[in-house]
Order: C-alpha cells, then sequence, then structure tokens
C-alpha cells in the first residue's frame, strides 16, 4: 500500500492566515478541533484492532492485533468530528449539553471521547490516561470480560445504547422537556433515519416549549450507507431533504464536504449558526454529509472502503493474519500522527486537553445522563381518594377515575419540580383519567382552535397518537431522572415491545454501573383492556404485553392486577415510589364492583395474593375447590362463579384466592417477588383443583406455576383469542371465563360431584343458552349480569 | 332542534349552469355522486343507530334504537365521499382500483359503499337491496352475533382492517407491487399519519418502479381531530405540511372545504389531475381536509359536533332514551332525503345505481382484495441445494447460504410470474442469502453512484432499514394473493409483534370466510438470532419472538428450529408450499455442523421431532437420561453433551432427541401439530431426566409440556438475557446451555450418578475454568469447541 495522505486538517501557518486576529484565532481553535477529532478517531481504530503497542512505540505486527475484529467504524468519524465541534461550541457558549449517538454501534468512539475528556479515567481509574490505560481501553473493547461494542450503560455520558436503532431523537426529546437550560444534541444515523419511530419523531417542535423544555439540536449525519446499501435521506436530492425536514418544523443547516479543513470551517460555522437560532427559540438542526469511515482505508482489493458501505463496520477484516491489511492499518493509524496527540507517556497532548470543555461541562460527565439529578417525587395520601366499600361488591365505581383524582393531585404537588409527565396515545379521558385536565392541559405548540379541548403550551400530559413516541419521550424523560407514566390501550402496547426491552436491558444493565443512580420506574396503565374492547372487536383484543414483560430479567419486570379501585391506588403509589423497574398494571376503565375498603386494600396488595376470606366458604374440615383468579372482570365473573356454586351446592367448600401481583405466583428462583412452595401451597392447597380465572393468555398461569406443588390440579381460563364485537358478558362466554363455565369447570373436578354432575351441567348450560339467547336478541347484557352484588 | 339545513350539494338548476355542456355534464355526474355519498352517509347512520324502521317509514321512536350505541361516526363522511368520488373516476377512466381504508374504524362507511354497489348482498343474500336487507344491514352492524365494528375480512373490498392504524399506506404500497395495472386509493386518516409506520411509509415513491409497479394514491384526510385532540398534520401551517409531503416525493393537490357542493367541484378536479399525473407516472396525492363528522349533527347540548372532535364516534349517545335526541337524529337522518334515494322497496333509486361503476370494477367486488387473483409460486427441487452429508457432525457449513441459493432459484423460476419478493431491512448479503444477487437486485429507484452493490429499479429484494416497513409491504403482498419472505435479526422482529399480531388475527378471522381465498403464509427466516449476537452485545439478543408468535390462534401459527442446512431447506419449502399460516424459520447463518443429509432431514423435518439413533446410546434395558434440543446452536451443544457425557461415563444410556417443529411438543388440544401423549412419551419417556436445550426462553418448553407425562422430569436450559459482547461459546455459559452445564445438569439427575458426582462435577467445572480463562485471555473460543465432530 502507498502510505496515504492524511486527510486531516491541514492547518495553515500563521502566515496564511488571511489577516485578521480573529480568523487566525479560529484558525488555532479548529487545529485543536482537529487534532481532538484524529485523537479521538486514532483511539477508534485503537479499539477496534489492537491489543497492545498502542502507541506505536514499535512497528506493528501480527500479535498487537486481536483475534477478532469487532466493531463499527464506519460511523465513527462522524461521531467524533460532531463531538469536537460540540465541545468547541461548550467552551465558547459554556452551555450545558447532553449527547445522543443514535449510531451507539460507534461506541469505540463514545469511549475514545470519555478518554479524552479524563471523565472514563475518572470512573474507570485502571483505564489511566497513559499508555497502560490506553492499553486496557483499547484491549477491553468487544473482547470478553470487558465492554460492549455498543453505547451501554458502561459509558459515562450515554443514556442511549443505540443499539435497536429508531429511538435517539425521541429520547432526546425526552430529555429536553422541563429542562429549560439543556441543549440535547443528537447524532441520528442515516440508516436509523429509516425507522418508523425516528420518522415520527421529528414532529418534536409541536411538543417543545420554548422557555420551559431544552432544546433538541438534531444532527442528522448523511455519510450514505447502511450495511450494504444507500440510505434513503441521503439519496433524496439536498432540496427535497430539506423541504422534508421544513416541513417538520426544522430549520436545516447544511455541513458537507469531505475536506477536513473545509468541514471544520463549515461545521463550526453551521453550529454557530444554530446556537444563534436557539437562542431566538427556533428549532435549527444539522444535516452532516461525510463520508462513511472518513480518514479510514481508501481501498482495500481495489474495493473502495472510505466513503462506501464497505466501511460500515471492520474495514480490514484481516488484519492480523494479513500482511498487507496490517500494513494498511499502520499506515492508517500513523496517519492520525500520534506522536502530535499524546506525550510520551501516553497522555492526550495539551493541545488535545485544551480542546476540552471545563471538566463540570464535558458531556462525559452530564450528571443527567447518570441519573444523578433527580428532584424526589411527592406523592399526596391516597386516603383522601379511596373509594368507599362498606361491604365487598355492593357498589360500583370507575377505577381509573379514581385514579386520575390520584394522579391530578400528584401533578398538582409537584407543579413547581417540573418533575413528572404523563403519557398517552389519545386517551387520558377516554380512559377516564380526565381529572389531571383539573391542574393542567394537553401539551400543544401548534395553533389551536375554538372547540380544542385542554389545550396547553405547559401541560404536563403528552398525547400524541403514537406509542413509539409516548414510549420514546418518557423513556428519555425517566432516564434523565424525571417521573411518568404511559396510558395505553391494552393491545397496542405491543407495538413497543421492542422498545420495552431495550429499556429493560438497559434497566438492568444500568444497576450494575456503581457510578449510576437508579431512575424513577417505567410504569404503564394498561386501560380499555381485552375484556373491555368488546366495542372495538378483535384488534382490539390482546394481552399479550404482560406476557413480554415476564420474559424480561426478574430484576427488572413486575405486573400488577388491581382487582378494584382502592387496590389501583395502592399499586400505582407503589409503582410510582419505586426506581429501576418496568412496572405494568392492569386496570379497566369501565364501572365496576368494589371489593376492599383502603385498609383491606393496602393489606392485600403487599401480600400481592391472598384468600378472600369474606368469599370463600371452605372450614377446617377442607376445601373442595380453590377458585383463583387475576385481572379485574376475571376477579367478578370468579366471585360471581362462587355465588352460582353456592347456590347450586349450598355446603360446597370453596376458597376464593385473588392474585394482584402476578409475580408472587414464580417460584423465588424465577422472580424475587415469588413466594416459596410452603406459602403457595398454604393459599392454593395442593391436593384440591384449582380454577385459576385469569386476565391474560391462559399458559401464563401454568409457565408461572409449572413446578408448585399441586400443579397438575391447576386448571386456567384465560383469554383465547376469541373475540368480536359484542357484548362484555359475550366476550367471557365467548373465552370460557365468565361465571358459569367457571363453575361448571369446578364441578366437573371435584370427585364428590361425579353424581349430581349431569343435572348441574344441564342447569349451568341452560343459563349460558338463556344469555346467548337474550344477547343475540337484544343487543345487551342481561340485568343481573351487571347488577349482581356479593353477599346475603 | 331547529332541523337543520342539509349540508348536501345543491344541484344548481339547469338554467343556471354557465352554459357549455360539458358544465352540465359535469353537474349531473357531481349530483350523482353527491346523491350516492348522501345514501352511503344515510347507510352508516343507520348502522350506527337503528334496529328497525330503516327507511324511516314511520316517525322515529326509541324502540326503533339499538340498546348499546357503536361505531365511529367521525371518519365516516369522508370515506364515502372518497368513494364515491373513486367511483365518478373509474366509470370515467375504466381503471382497476383497490380501495384502503386507514381508518378501518369508520366500516359502517365501508358496509353502506358495497350494499350501495350489490356486492354486499351477493355475498351476504340474506342482506338483499331492499327494505328487509336494509334492516339487516343496520341491525347485525357491532352487534352480538353480527359484523364487527371494523373494516374486517367479512366485508367484501377490504383485506386491510384498520384496527390498529399506522398500516395503511404500507399495505397499499405491498398491494401495488407487481400491479402494474392497479391504481391502490389509500385513505389515511390524519390520526394514523401520526404513528411512526405511516410516517415511515410515505418513502413509498423511492420503491415503486413506474412501469412494473401499480401506483398508490394516497388520500390523507384531514378532519382534524383524533378521539380528543386536534391532531398534528391538519394544524401544520398548509404550506409546511405541503413541504413536508413533496420532501418525500408526492406532489400533493389539496381539497378543502364544507360546502359540498364547492367540494365535490373541487375532489372531481384534483382527483382528474391525479389521473392525468399518474398516467405520467408521477407520484400526485390528496390532501383532503373537511369537518370531521360532516354532515352529522352541529351541537349537542351547546357543544360543537360536527368539525369537532366531539363526533368522533356516536354523536348523538343518548338518542335511544333522550327524545331530544332522538329528534335530532331523526332530522340528521331525513337530511339526506332517503326518499329520494332509494325506492320504496328499499333499492338503491336510479341515480344512485348509476353512480357505481359497472359490475366488475366495483372496488367493494376487487377480487385481489379477497385473495382470488394469485399465481403458484413455482418451487425448483431442493435435491440440488443440498449440503453433502456422508456423516453425521463432519462437515461445517452456513445454513443460510444454502438456503440463499435455493432463494435464487425460487426468483429465477418465478421470475416472468413476477410473484415474489424477498424483504429484509438490510441484511441479504449479511445474512449470507446473497446467492440471490446473482438473479436479481435490490429495488432502488433513487439516483445511484458507482460502489452501489446490486441496485436494481427492479429488483425483487427489498431493502429498507425499517421492520414496519418490510413487514407492511409484505403484508400488502401477500393479502393481494403473492408470496415473500421476510428475513431479520432475530432480536429485532419485536418491532413488528404488534403488525403480526393483527396480520394473525386477520388471518384466522379471514379463514372463516368462505368467499375468501387463503393467501400465501407470512414467512420469516429469523437469522443472526440471539447465539451467535455475541459480536452485537446485549441490545441484539432476544429470542422471544417465538413466544410471541405462539401465543397467536394455533390454526395460523408455526414455529420452526432447523438445526442444519438440509433441514433449513425441507422447512423453508414446506412453508412455501402453504396458505394462510404465519411460519417462523430460526436458522443462524454462521459456519456451524452439519448432521443430516437430505434424506434424513425429510423425514426428521416431516417428523417434526425424533430421537436421533446415531447420537444415542439406550438400549432395551433402558435410558438414563434424554437429552433434547431445539436451535442449531443448541442441537450443536446438546450433541457435544452427549459425547461429554459418554466419555465420562461410558456405559450411560443416553437417549438424543431433536425438536424442529416446536408446535409438536403441545398437546393435540393446544395446538394442532401437538402430539399425543402416547407418541410423546415414546420420545421422551415418562420417567427419566430429560434434559432440554432449547433456543429460546426456557419457559416456553414447559408452557408447552407442563401437561405432558414425566413433566416433572423436565429440565429446561434456555436464554436467560445473559449476554454482552463477547465469544459464542462464553454466551452459551452464560446461560448455561454450553455442554458442559448440560452435562452437569444431566449427572445431576441421574440417581445412579449420585456416588460419583462430586468427582463428575470438579471436572466439569474444570473444563468450564479451562475454556473460561482462555475465553479471557485470548478474546477466542477454544479451537475444540468449533473443531468438535461426531463420531468415533
Amino acid at each position: 500500500m502507498t502510505p496515504r495522505t492524511p486527510t486531516t486538517v491541514d492547518r495553515p501557518a500563521r502566515g496564511e492566515a488571511s489577516g485578521t486576529e480573529t480568523e487566525s484565532d479560529r484558525g488555532d481553535e479548529l487545529a485543536r478541533v482537529d487534532a481532538w477529532w484524529r485523537a479521538a478517531n486514532y483511539l477508534s481504530v485503537g479499539q477496534v484492532f489492537l491489543l497492545e503497542n498502542p502507541l506505536l512505540a514499535e512497528p506493528l505486527s501480527h500479535e498487537h492485533i486481536k483475534p477478532r475484529l469487532l466493531g463499527h467504524w464506519g460511523t465513527v468519524p462522524g461521531l467524533t468530528l460532531t463531538y469536537a465541534h460540540l465541545n468547541r461550541v461548550i467552551a465558547r457558549e459554556r452551555r450545558e449539553l447532553l449527547f445522543v449517538a443514535g449510531p451507539g454501534h460507534g461506541a469505540a468512539g463514545l469511549n475514545a471521547a470519555a478518554w479524552l475528556e479524563g471523565t472514563y479515567s475518572e470512573y474507570y481509574p485502571d483505564v489511566g490516561q497513559d499508555v497502560e490505560g490506553m492499553r486496557r481501553l483499547f484491549r477491553q473493547f468487544s473482547f470478553p470480560g470487558g465492554v460492549p461494542s455498543h453505547a451501554s450503560p458502561h459509558l459515562p455520558g450515554s443514556f442511549h445504547e443505540g443499539g435497536e436503532l429508531g429511538y435517539s431523537l425521541a429520547h432526546a426529546t425526552g430529555a429536553a422537556f422541563d429542562n429549560p437550560d439543556l441543549v440535547v444534541a443528537c447524532v441520528i444515523g442515516d440508516g436509523e433515519a429509516e425507522t418508523g419511530p425516528l420518522a415520527a419523531s421529528w414532529h418534536a417542535p409541536a411538543f417543545l416549549h420554548p422557555e420551559r423544555d431544552g432544546t433538541v439540536l438534531p444532527i442528522l449525519h448523511l455519510n450514505g450507507y447502511k450495511i450494504a446499501n444507500p440510505t434513503l435521506l441521503a439519496r433524496l436530492p439536498a432540496p427535497q431533504l430539506a423541504e422534508l425536514l421544513r416541513g417538520h418544523g426544522w430549520e436545516p443547516v447544511e455541513v458537507a464536504g469531505d475536506s477536513a479543513y473545509a468541514v471544520h470551517e463549515a461545521y463550526a460555522a453551521a453550529l454557530d449558526e444554530c446556537f444563534a437560532l436557539i437562542t431566538q427559540r427556533r428549532h435549527p438542526m444539522i444535516v452532516l454529509r461525510t463520508p462513511k469511515g472518513w480518514t479510514g482505508p481508501d481501498t482495500l482489493d481495489g474495493k473502495p472502503i472510505e466513503g462506501n458501505w464497505r466501511s460500515h463496520q471492520v474495514p480490514l477484516p484481516a488484519a492480523r493474519h494479513d500482511p498487507h491489511q496490517l500494513a494498511q492499518l499502520e499506515s492508517w493509524l500513523r496517519s492520525y500522527r500520534p506522536g502530535e496527540l499524546f506525550d510520551s507517556s501516553g497522555a492526550p497532548a495539551r493541545e488535545i486537553r485544551e480542546a476540552n470543555p471545563s471538566a463540570e461541562l464535558r458531556m462525559s460527565a452530564q450528571p443527567m445522563a447518570h441519573g444523578q439529578v433527580q428532584r424526589a417525587l411527592r406523592l399526596p395520601e391516597i386516603a383522601e381518594h379511596a373509594v368507599d366499600v362498606p361491604a365487598p361488591g355492593r357498589r360500583y365505581a370507575e377505577s381509573t377515575r379514581a385514579l386520575g383524582r390520584y394522579l391530578r393531585d400528584v401533578l398538582a404537588l409537584n407543579a413547581d419540580q417540573r418533575n413528572m409527565l404523563l403519557f398517552a396515545p389519545d386517551e387520558h379521558a377516554s380512559n377516564r383519567l380526565d381529572a389531571v385536565f383539573d391542574v393542567t392541559g394537553r401539551r400543544w405548540l401548534l395553533p389551536t382552535r375554538q372547540g380544542d379541548d385542554h389545550l396547553d403550551a405547559r401541560g404536563r400530559v403528552i398525547e400524541v397518537l403514537s406509542e413509539h413516541l409516548c414510549q420514546g419521550w418518557l423513556e428519555g424523560y425517566l432516564l434523565t431522572g424525571r417521573h411518568g407514566m404511559f396510558s395505553s390501550y391494552e393491545a397496542f402496547t405491543h407495538i413497543v415491545d421492542s422498545m420495552v426491552a431495550q429499556h429493560a436491558k438497559w434497566m438492568h444493565m444500568a444497576a450494575e454501573v456503581p457510578w449510576r443512580r437508579p431512575v424513577p420506574s417505567l410504569n404503564y396503565l394498561l386501560t380499555s383492556h381485552v375484556w373491555r374492547q368488546d366495542h372495538n372487536g378483535a384488534s382490539h383484543q390482546d394481552p399479550g404485553f404482560i406476557d413480554h414483560i415476564l420474559s424480561k430479567r426478574p430484576e427488572v419486570s413486575r405486573v400488577y392486577l388491581p382487582p378494584d379501585a382502592n387496590c389501583l391506588l395502592h399499586v400505582t403509589e407503589h409503582c410510582l415510589r419505586t426506581n429501576g423497574l418496568v412496572n405494568v398494571i392492569v386496570a379497566g376503565k369501565q364501572p365496576e364492583l368494589q371489593y376492599l375498603d383502603l385498609d383491606a386494600a393496602r393489606a392485600h396488595t403487599e401480600q400481592g395474593l391472598g384468600i378472600w376470606e369474606w368469599a370463600s366458604s371452605d372450614t377446617e374440615s377442607g376445601t373442595d375447590v380453590v377458585i383463583a383468579c387475576a385481572g379485574d372482570v376475571p376477579t367478578q365473573e370468579a366471585l360471581a362463579a362462587v355465588q352460582v356454586l353456592r347456590g347450586l351446592v349450598p355446603d360446597l367448600r370453596v376458597r376464593f384466592v385473588n392474585v394482584v401481583d402476578l409475580t408472587r405466583l414464580a417460584a423465588p428462583q424465577r422472580h424475587p417477588h415469588g413466594i416459596s412452595d410452603r406459602e403457595y401451597s398454604a393459599i392454593f392447597t395442593s391436593d384440591v383443583p384449582v380454577i385459576f380465572a385469569f386476565h391474560g393468555y391462559p399458559w401464563l398461569i401454568h409457565e408461572l406455576t409449572y413446578n408448585r406443588p399441586g400443579h397438575e390440579h391447576m386448571h386456567v381460563r384465560g383469554f383465547g383469542d376469541k373475540g368480536t364485537t359484542t357484548t362484555p358478558f359475550d366476550m367471557c362466554v365467548l373465552n370460557e371465563i365468565d361465571r358459569f363455565h367457571l363453575a361448571l369447570a369446578a364441578l366437573e373436578r371435584i370427585p364428590r360431584m361425579a353424581g349430581r354432575l349431569g343435572h348441574l351441567r344441564q342447569h349451568l348450560l341452560g343459563e349460558l343458552a338463556r344469555h346467548h339467547d337474550h344477547i343475540r336478541r337484544t343487543g345487551e347484557d342481561m340485568l343481573e349480569v351487571r347488577a349482581w352484588t356479593w353477599g346475603p
């Protein structure tokens, strides 16, 4: 290989500068930026390739090269270039910035930045700013026992891993809410920009308040290629792309080129322009067009690398074994002129250190990214929101309406702290949480019209018909230390399955990083749930989100199914107090029977599950059957089934069990909330039939209890994906979770009922037929289904 | 209420027309359009409200009103208006159109359209075009035992339910691929337009070939509101919205107003302009601004309804009980002048019938929407693609590379039929399917540059970094009767969890509609799977998509885990032959050992699971332990575990079982592929320990087998969400699914090993430590991990 001409800046000699002091200063400044950039690139290449010889003190040889070459070089130079230029602005403007790397795959560049800023060595003292530290920085990257290839929690300054792609701009926007002095710089890869969530994220300006929120500065990095393809946005004609971005409310400023000096000039000028626009409360953004894998190898075996998709990952994949590639690598590394960048001890040279912002403004030390800035949520007493329950099952209430009043007071109590936001697609009112509009409105910065309902540029309720945005904005808000809740139609939370999986991974990995402070939990309220989507039909009926959550690590996953309003209040209060979890609460919005007063609800939800003595008829002499349930509609039907059973067989010994915290059912080795087998048997017995009426897919209960004593007696009824537009009771009947099917399932399994079973079955099937006929004839449930009350 | 002035067209008297014959003709034409629109709106309101008295033959009274009022009125008038105007164009241009209703919630309007066109009565003869038929049309809507509130499979002309929102434009685009003569008109609700998938869908022009594909005509219906909020796109200043749409490559033509006559004029002119542009191969679209709930009640109790979010669902919710609302309803219905629209028998008046297109061009009878147009896929012999396997476990191959050659030949064999497309985010080459580029390229209509790889405006491989678009386009392509496959990183298929759930629901509901023909299955290839995402780290490691698929109805859900290349070929061929299913194939792309020759692979995959005798050492005297596995990496480790075990304990009687079709494990009542308990016991025994090495989360195996004989002996190892950037073998060790952990798990459970267990455990832990040290020291797996071969 012919040694390639470095594409780094050729700083004009002083004498060449065109005269004024200012230009010369700018020249110095950009020379420092360029040196910093070269240093970051050098360190990035080192991380991908080198085991030893970090400063090239000796000629590079095969044994210096890692056996497995991992990492994504293609995106790195754009990330480091941007980081370097933002540092210039931070130093100049003394602004607080937070950095979001959409292409978190380029973590080598971000590790390098944190190391150059000294932060890395502060958090990891064994990776010091010296030769040995640099060696460790290189060696540990994507190495077993080392650090991951993405911008994971181990990385100072990161709160966004970027692994899945698509959520950077939403996270950046979430971080900006209620942070008026913050600028969130968000590098968006042009591959990532093809995703749906990112495409929707461009709508942020319609939701960011110019004074009360911070600024999001998107930097769309068009390096032109994905893994093997060009990217869409990079190939749109430039004026067309500008239209697209302006259409979303941004003012794009373009920086383009492949000559380092010209790009430095242009980038510096563009950022100065952006920050000037930011002070005018406008929404500038950068469109950055630089070659993929810039400053890397030009070609390999006659094929283009730099500026091509072939630079996506490791440009010289055989560097360990191929002498030609090894020589290319050495030449590449030396092209950054490491001798100018690091002193003989391996520490960054003075020029590099001068390009860093002051310690407290380093993006890699941004405390917001580490959850270190938090304002504790003040919680009101739930007593004043309790539903009055003089006796179980006598009175109706809409559980979410009670919760809405509680959330209203939470918002009011924290109004001056601005540390809580509520998110939903479009459904706070429809989900009966509209009491919150007594104290706040819906965030809306676009024009308003007469007839609009509670729109408010400062609103603390954020509604947008994108579950991706609700989720992404809330995640960004939480990850920067604030509080919130996402309420949604149950079926459509599957839209964010992959997002919550990534968030859960971040949470359990972050918990292992000592310098990160646990951030508030991600709280879901799934209402408009499967059993009451009778009016919307099959597409709206899917209870599987809780299955998905329980496939995540037990350290972070929690699922609650409060059966009534007071339990919902207790569960919600508990969830709002927690950190580091994903809490899913499933609770309907429709009028439903109330069972527990506030004290009983506290005891029950703290226990997480338990026998409801008042609904049970078993005695010391024994239990014929256990009727268990989880979820509000199943609880109602299970209680009605007990009533049906006791009406038919007055001496039947029925035990009634309700489960609020689903993970109590799991064995303790499966989930930290799991109860012991002894406790389990004390509740469920181990030798009589258990008929379990479950909110979700029935196998989830089997999955949680398969190794429990007496599991062979467990019979679960749940959602069998049988639904359409029909009545609420008919939804239960279709899935055989209604009172009559439950009662029949119990009777069929009680040995001493065998003799009477034919008669009893006939009666119950008759009841089902009576209801069926009524429903098909009138279109309504029979009054008794709703007017059912517990007790004598 | 004061009877309101109808907002319907006031047709100018002939004499008033401004002179030319043409204008008068246009007047007649638009009067017919308006009459048709009024009729459709009348029928829609009737469906929402009326049980009886469909033609208002008598004054409306309470008992004529449904007890539960369901349906979404707000979007209906825009849907019906668009349908009416498209009909005008169809009649005029004699073009074949397919109609996609993004706001499928407004199904009442679509039912009405199909009924007016006569199609509804053809498919449902009991719902004739007469008074009784109209009564049934009304009564059945959103009524128990009737038809759903959304555009579900029961609806002629629909292939898109619209329930979840966000996928209309992607479905429309998928339908347009390889349908050069088709125009797919796609109404997009402005709420739906806020979703991420829809936002990304605007990129369609970059993928539609002007001659070989059809035309997508988006109609963005800005009625201004969602459930309770304004919509983003409706409140963007109009020039800004136009920029946004032009930025995506569309030419927006705006139609706006709230005066029917003016809107009819404008809409007709706009559509004429669009179809003129379509003939020039350009990408026009309509931006339609009309009031939400147009022609409905103005106000209720002093609050605005028409043109406001309050018209979203049922505008007069108390019509059955409130005399004032009842009167409003009657006045509303009569404002459409039903006497002009229907004759005394209830049939549509002549003017309405004349507004219908000819029978074969009715959108409600479009055979493409019913899967009735299909070109069977020609499949090559797999024999010529078989990997040569002289003996089990001696030779390596990349399974997906063999598959790539097969898929290449599938594409070649069907090239002239144009009935197959392959989709992936950006990964056909990375997933080693690049043989397909021998015969086709990647679809790309934007500018190309030197260095691009296999871009082709006619390419049959479609790559876009949006799983939503891959999924949505493929769904649209399949639902209109064509074939395809979606290959993806395993972890990121969760991005489309909700989409596949909706598709699965559509498939099982469509199977119940006799006039729909089963459409080809949705085939996934999940490669780059959890066990070989060692280089990308935790964010890329999630095997839960198969859990999600198996929560869908068993009639449609299939999961295959072929252990090697020949099994992968057989499974894929099988899947490509099926209709109406969701087939998920999980198979890695890395070099891996091959076990079965083509015949053995055929037998094994047809059986779905079985004992591998050549790997077993149990005898007629009995079995000490069953080592079972599913998935390619688990198969390799399980076989290695058998080797370890037999090395340590030569007389150990081990049975080896491999599972390809996961649903074979389920009981027959849970899944149609489930084997009987007798067959299950013959394979797994019922009284000895089973150590199951599973590709996914371990509880899925328990969920499938909890009620199988001997389940208490089942011990499953799978992915425990423990991963990072490390080596492939270390990934197995972290999750204790490696050969040594498996061997230990077996020995611990074999009673006769108890005496030797201490020694054996020490040996195995020593082996683990040896590997651990090597990996941490060198960054690589020990050579023996990969070089392992089966046999003597």
